[in-house]
């Protein structure tokens, strides 16, 4: 929602019962799609920002933070990731992080949205620099019947960057869209997937990690991360494995020789992330 | 400033252009001391929340982050912390930690405003309770006299634990107060204070290491944490040591062996925050 005042765009999380608000300078596009309202604004400080159904999506300055954990995480938690399917990312900022790891021999992005890749691409061009990469299939289509429908054991990392559990995104939260992961999961793949804020939406994080086990996945492990723009600031991507493993354990030495630039990835601050906080830990005991 | 909206405290940061709010059930108290404004609601989701002069303090839930880094980061650094002096944090919540350390002789907390306390023993009682302890001394006093006369290396840890470098704790963040800090040092002696968000923040942490570096100090480090009721919900503690020595290191046997509940602070978790993200490694580089 925005707040009366003209020059600031604020976001109420009625959920969390607190409120983030950036600075703008000026609406610069707004487009009603198929499925959402998609506005751009400029902001003072934040470069560009990207808001959906009036919750904040993505902003210029802080993206790296929730880009790089998603896609980096998992790709090193992952033996030898070389097919990647993301569900959502349609600002194309996840893709550009997977395709950075060499070993990736194809990444799909399937976003329902076409706009909000055109919107990426015209205002977060920074984001879809890989677009055109030989490896990349950037497609347009339900996330949901994509995984329905997808081969069975022919992903090894599934990525599901998508908006909160309501309204588009509501289907994949659920036990059916989490037991066709499983089944397009080769035996050692991994399941990613936005889970929210650990102080204020653990009981999002339960319901996750619930329906997903429901599903058949055996091991979890939710690692926070800073998000500004999201509630609380402090946001976390929860990582499932086909088959028993110690999602503790990652490939360390091949994360501290990456050949790629970050901003907030490192080997060090994936093994920061694992570090889980004590009220984390009971929250989430069984 | 609070918003037209009667049912949200909204705090708008000119600094950072960012903005972050509390749904607010009512106002519970509100005093003008000799220093500044203070006001205390109650929220909906966050419990109690203290604003001084416009600007969010702590709140119930949220407060944790801040107070165990700001005490158990340095005392875990600190070979062997004997005597401590904490520099404003009237809340009590930076006392309340550092004195669950058993190794801990005295602990003196020196806030130029009695009204912060008397306000946290009624709305926030759960960090005024180790207030008795008799290793503790909860002293109403200017900080920077206070420093300036305190007896040569007669200190283990001082935690600067104030508002922002504006208004009442402006001079907590210059050349001269270091230097009297420096001086109370023994010579193992470690400062710490807050140091602001390093996504938003790093002019003034920069100018803090500065300032710090002049008067004499050798070895720095910087620790991010969530905290989400302040500006883009992730901050930090700046750690400055007298000798030189390897601020990446601490007693994290000791840490991991605390006999002490703590709710985000584990030995891991300090381990995780040494992890310097490359765009904090990179803004920091000399």
């Amino acid at each position: 929602m925005q707040s009366s005042s003209s020059t600031w765009f604020r976001e109420d999380f009625t959920h969390t019962g607190s409120s983030i608000g950036f600075r703008v300078k000026r609406k610069l596009d707004e487009v009603q799609s198929e499925f959402q309202k998609i506005e751009i604004y400029e902001t003072t400080d934040w470069g560009n920002l990207m808001v959906i159904d009036g919750a904040t999506m993505v902003t210029t300055r802080d993206n790296f933070f929730y880009h790089e954990m998603m896609a980096h995480a998992p790709l090193f938690t992952h033996p030898d990731p070389k097919d990647v399917v993301i569900i959502g990312g349609g600002d194309c900022g996840t893709l550009r992080e997977v395709l950075k790891h060499p070993g990736v021999h194809t990444a799909v992005q399937c976003d329902i949205d076409e706009q909000v890749t055109r919107m990426a691409e015209k205002y977060f061009p920074e984001l879809c620099e890989s677009n055109n990469d030989p490896r990349a299939t950037v497609m347009f289509d339900d996330g949901i019947a994509f995984m329905a429908s997808a081969a069975a054991e022919s992903i090894d990392v599934i990525v599901v960057d998508s908006t909160d559990p309501v309204g588009p995104a509501e289907g994949l939260f659920n036990r059916a869209f989490y037991a066709n992961c499983l089944k397009a999961l080769r035996p050692d793949g991994l399941l990613v997937q936005q889970s929210e804020s650990p102080l204020a939406l653990m009981h999002l994080i339960l319901d996750m990690r619930a329906a997903m086990r429901d599903a058949g996945f055996i091991d979890f492990a939710v690692l926070p991360f800073p998000q500004p723009c999201y509630p609380t600031g402090w946001w976390s991507c929860m990582i499932a494995s086909k088959q028993s493993r110690d999602l503790d354990s990652f490939r360390k030495p091949d994360a501290a020789a990456k050949a790629f630039a970050t901003k907030y990835y490192t080997a060090d601050v994936h093994q920061g992330a694992l570090a889980t906080p004590p009220f984390v830990a009971e929250a989430m005991r069984d």
